[in-house]
């Protein structure tokens, strides 16, 4: 595989919390056209900073891409950096303004004074279309390397990525045995990211070509399979063994996998209360909201969830939820008999096939010694028993963390709760 | 000002559409403690790669922070990249294997025999504990720069900064002329970024020192300015300037501004509801709980937001607010007279002070002519009247966007009408 180096230009995105997103797409766009990047580097609207970081680049990958710093601005200087770098002085290029003026044009306008530096591009480079906005980017080869400039605006360096530098990268890779990246990725929850490396260390081969890696965050921990494979016998091999160890890590993981690449657990979710017919209807304690902000992030969530109630008095479980007062002063409003009567009482009111709550302590005050925070009840409710003859089920955590940490790893494990259901019990006579 | 470069480390960062995130926190720190950021680089869990950019960022940066790649998994080699950059060799550290078994105990549990390679730190180095999970940081002079290396994990990179490296970094830069950089952020909503710009571009003198920032997102245009200021009498005369810039800026944009610095909405419509004894009831329908996720994001919420309920079907705001179905079939959910009865309903069913509702549609499906994806109708009701004589008001929006963000939207614009109302309000008396 070629490696990339991705450069982000732009002083907003070294101080005032914006991120270079731009490379998201171009690290996809790279990795089809055979391109692995391997850095990516953020430096501000500073030309000798802009030279020295190129410079670097391209010793170290064989395509260099730049976005950013192509404006009419004066604080623009991506044009003279990559100038000053090479060695290619800067020229007014004729493609370059015809094109920013048909732009322009398109709009009702012509180009200013300042945009009149946008047609200024390195000797030698070949000019790229801006389909989108007025700056023209470039591309030029500098000693091993292809180095070459998009705008900073996402529409407009994605547009002009898939439209000239793809098509380039593609010609030029043509020559060489085609190679791509296949990437795959489980998510899992309920085991430690150590014992979850300990459990399939022995699955993965210590090749080269594979590469495993594991992500712990509040919603578990996501397995990525990541490997290397080009488009002859070979390749066509191990993309074979790819699968194979793909299908051995799901098979060892089992009901700890509940998604796989792009997908979420409220998706996931959604789908399983879909296919099986089912309303949810759900009653909130300590997460104030969340699980149903995050299923309600699913389009056509409306069709499964019927309603959820968020009861952050004592008051209010009683009133919206039935809870009997005595429970909630045997036990206290963190507790499991709390959790279950949350979630048959959303269920009853609601008339939902399912009602899933949840009850804790999110921290960072309110804690006690024999209630700290952390300390999380989730409950499931429903007409009909699952696999293990429950009707009913709830399931205790502590988690750690700060109070948003808290509050998603609740929320992931009431979801998962009702996932785990789901599965168990498979369809179910309608209500 | 020292020059400063971030480190992300992990693969995971390169391919599959994650970011790095903690250079956010960590940049304003390290402004903040005097080092401007002028570098950020991304790099793999590869250690060769770790290797040269870490020689790299030593050359051009008197600071450099490495995040990621201290887990106990086999993928994280950050030590080891260290320990071969700077030639100083891994040695177990009976200090930094100390702390961890500390943090871990408080969890129940013992070093596993992958946790025990979190131990290893380069000859020479400072330990730096994490108070929030297993892995130690360190720190080391290596050449001319300050090397330092903290977790991935967002929640334990910012507390191991704030706690042991930003001390660390005020007392090597104590010797010398104190540079820092002053940055205020004010976070606007209801102008559009183009016409905010126009509003404010005659207050910020065109001078090198000051820089004027906008940015816009679903929750509104934030506007930064940043200045560099020294600690003598220019520095002073600077200073006095910068605060007269954006006094003239807070004049101008008036009752757009919600919050400045760190401050969110959510905090800020906390401490008004807290500083008038009033409690809130939600009474929300397209946003799915965000609204209450929103406030319970911040502690001590319970003592002024009641409940919530989220009301996805027609049935559940007929049931839980006493909506009137006339109201629905003649309005439609989605109207401004069903938004105001939502926030009436919720009011009196729980007897808080304030009811504040959203009804809307969140798209990307369900919307018609009449009701385009994206209309939204905010309400609230209260049992007195606000300033301009109203004890019930609605607003209407027509937000553009992905389903996300028109959620978004949707609830900043209902906190926001309530900031809006509680400002107007003033002192009240309690019911």
């Amino acid at each position: 595989m070629r490696r990339g180096e991705i450069i982000a230009i732009g002083s907003e995105l070294l101080l005032g919390g914006r991120l270079d997103t731009n490379s998201i797409f171009l690290s996809d766009g790279l990795a089809e056209a055979g391109v692995e990047v391997r850095f990516k580097t953020v430096v501000g609207d500073v030309e000798e900073d802009i030279v020295a970081v190129l410079r670097t680049a391209a010793r170290r990958a064989e395509v260099v891409l730049l976005t950013g710093g192509l404006g009419p601005t004066s604080d623009d200087c991506t044009r003279e950096a990559v100038a000053c770098a090479t060695g290619r002085p800067l020229r007014r290029r004729a493609g370059a303004v015809a094109g920013m003026a048909k732009q322009l044009a398109a709009w009702g306008r012509t180009p200013s004074a300042a945009q009149q530096r946008q047609g200024l591009i390195p000797a030698g480079a070949e000019v790229l279309a801006n389909q989108v906005g007025s700056a023209p980017g470039f591309a030029l080869r500098w000693q091993r390397a292809l180095i070459a400039a998009l705008p900073g605006v996402p529409a407009e360096a994605e547009r002009m990525f898939a439209l000239s530098l793809a098509p380039m990268l593609r010609r030029a890779m043509a020559s060489e045995t085609a190679e791509r990246i296949e990437r795959l990725t489980l998510h899992t929850l309920g085991l430690p990211e150590s014992e979850l490396e300990q459990a399939i260390s022995g699955l993965v081969p210590r090749i080269g070509w594979i590469r495993l890696g594991l992500l712990a965050s509040p919603l578990g921990v996501t397995v990525s399979l990541t490997a290397t494979v080009s488009d002859n016998r070979l390749g066509q091999k191990r993309f074979g063994q790819f699968g194979e160890v793909l299908r051995n890590i799901r098979k060892k993981l089992g009901r700890h996998i509940y998604a796989e690449g792009p997908d979420t657990m409220e998706q996931v979710v959604g789908r399983e209360l879909t296919s099986r017919g089912l309303v949810l209807a759900l009653a909130e304690s300590c997460t104030g909201g969340l699980i149903g902000h995050r299923l309600t992030q699913v389009a056509g969530s409306s069709a499964y969830l019927d309603r959820g109630v968020v009861c952050y008095s004592n008051r209010a479980k009683t009133e919206l939820l039935d809870v009997p007062e005595r429970l909630l002063i045997r036990h206290g409003a963190v507790s499991a008999p709390v959790a279950a009567a949350m979630a048959k009482g959303i269920r009853l009111r609601s008339q939902a096939s399912v009602g899933l709550s949840v009850t804790g302590i999110a921290g960072p005050g309110g804690g006690a010694a024999k209630k700290p925070v952390g300390l999380v009840y989730v409950g499931l409710d429903t007409y009909q028993k699952n696999g293990t003859g429950k009707a009913s089920t709830t399931q205790a955590f502590h988690f750690h963390g700060s109070r948003e940490t808290i509050k998603l790893r609740a929320s992931q494990a009431a979801l998962n709760l009702l996932r785990e259901w789901l599965i168990a019990t498979g369809p179910l006579d309608r209500p």
